[in-house]
């Protein structure tokens, strides 16, 4: 793949690669959700270690929350990202590592908790959205483009906003300063063709205003990585994926598995699978992320995936009918 | 998906089905090859019970291997497949499932292990086949044909094989009395632009003579379902998959996720995923198929699964870096 719009033949795409894609390492931003952000340094560290040295383009470090919302004790500091405590991990960052932070509408105090972009090793505020917080989001948006941030908008459960919003909502971002406007498979519940659906849709917006399309997968139905390719050849270039698809639920695109598809030799695999060895996998006992059948109903029913969260954490773990006639109220 | 010649419009398509899509169920064959083929009646029984209320199209039982290449008491009776072994699980089969066996080419006695139709429960035979075993192939399907069974043909390995000779080989299959011709993707090597190609390729040779396309995918880049998938929306009529993925190293697609995706009424999801819980995923322990990343790696190296099953079986399990190293040659 990769040539999205070479037509020198079919499989020149797929040897070659496109230049313009960028992987966003979202290990620790959304791996955090399955520990409320309580990292050791020494994790946080390792995917930062790991992210340089595998030629990754952005780090996602975790979220700026608003501190009259959680109380620091009651969370790891990846949930404020203060500036302190990112210069603890990558000092200066002196790297080609950029880094960003995820800003969630009406859930953060930007005007105060994100400084100008001169005092700060962040690079790009990640600003997440519901349909109905657009406007927040804008503003949100024109806060840190004129603080001096590159800016995305993750415009959040796309499969279940009516179309006919999407396009109001991609007619008003794609006005805006932000760089990038993000596809978001928040419940894994997406084919391919619909990922080339709404990435063809996404582009008709944001094409014109010279905007980048991202894409952010969940792997209910074991589709992260795979959706992120469909993405990627129908020409998103901001590719969200994590380390051993640690993530909320399901877990996300694979770092690793993407890394092989890419084929941009500014990627590296050695390092990448030496932090997941030695810093991901031994989490995965205590958080257990990743695909299960359980996740796959939630994505098949295009919901949210608390149901089955609540389910995985629960007595009745691997009762796999018992989730099933429960979800489609056989009970 | 589904409508593949369907211009009614884009969501008309994956809101839909297509009907002539069938299921090949491969879980106690492909499966077998990761326990000598020694499931208990019980397992095959549940699987075939499963099959049948789920309303899939076809159970592949097992191999039909050559006695003077294999003993009987070194392996399980899925290795054989002999017709009182059989009929022992399914009777007469007076049911809506139709039953296959696979033949490998050079290590079938096709000519007396293989009956009548008349005399069997079997259904359709599968013959195997590696490239240079097509004039052998040939002889299996007039064989079997002439005995009355459907047949398919399994082009193994056809990510390693120059395409003027896929090419070759497509010609003279589809000049026979096959009735399906696989896409196989031996070492879960393919992307979906390589499944698009490949599948066109297949069909250019298939349609004219009224033949249809199968596609059997693994999972070594965790993309045997997304691959089924886009061999599906491309035109293959014939998907082989297996519950909870059961099946060589990496596995197979997975049969509970496809059902959710072809959204054919007579297919159900419950009977499956029952007999997953009771009677597959305890197995886990001791088969231990499934997607990692050792078999990630030979997938991205386009070979055989064998140097990572070995590795998940030895001492250093968990030592991806080692592994890695190995495969590229660092050491």
């Amino acid at each position: 793949m990769k040539k999205a719009e070479n037509d020198k033949g079919f499989a020149h795409k797929w040897v070659s690669y496109r230049p313009e894609i960028k992987i966003v390492d979202v290990t620790i931003r959304d791996g955090g959700l399955m520990n409320d952000h309580r990292f050791s340094d020494d994790v946080v560290r390792a995917v930062y270690r790991a992210c340089v040295e595998g030629g990754i383009d952005y780090m996602e470090m975790g979220y700026k929350t608003a501190k009259h919302l959680a109380k620091r004790s009651d969370y790891g500091a990846w949930k404020f990202c203060d500036e302190e405590d990112l210069r603890r991990i990558v000092g200066d960052n002196r790297t080609s590592l950029k880094l960003c932070v995820m800003a969630d509408a009406e859930r953060c105090d930007y005007r105060d908790d994100i400084g100008p972009k001169a005092d700060s090793v962040v690079d790009m505020v990640r600003i997440a959205t519901y349909i109905h917080q657009i406007p927040i989001a804008l503003d949100m948006i024109s806060d840190a483009h004129e603080k001096g941030y590159e800016t995305t908008v993750n415009l959040m459960a796309a499969s279940t906003v009516p179309e006919s919003e999407i396009e109001g909502a991609l007619d008003l971002l794609c006005a805006s300063p932000v760089d990038a406007v993000y596809v978001v498979d928040s419940f894994g519940s997406f084919y391919s063709e619909q990922v080339h659906y709404l990435v063809d849709k996404y582009l008709g917006f944001a094409r014109p205003r010279g905007k980048t399309i991202g894409m952010h997968a969940h792997n209910n139905q074991q589709l992260a990585y795979a959706n992120t390719i469909e993405a990627a050849i129908k020409g998103a270039n901001l590719l969200d994926s994590s380390m051993a698809g640690l993530g909320r639920g399901a877990g996300n695109c694979q770092t690793e598995l993407l890394i092989g598809f890419l084929h941009n030799p500014r990627y590296h695999l050695r390092p990448v699978l030496q932090c997941i060895q030695e810093h991901i996998e031994p989490l995965r006992k205590d958080l257990r992320w990743g695909f299960d059948i359980p996740y796959m109903i939630t994505g098949l029913l295009n919901q949210h995936p608390r149901a089955a969260m609540a389910f995985n954490d629960g007595a009745a773990r691997g009762d796999l009918v018992k989730f099933f006639d429960a979800m489609i109220g056989a009970e």
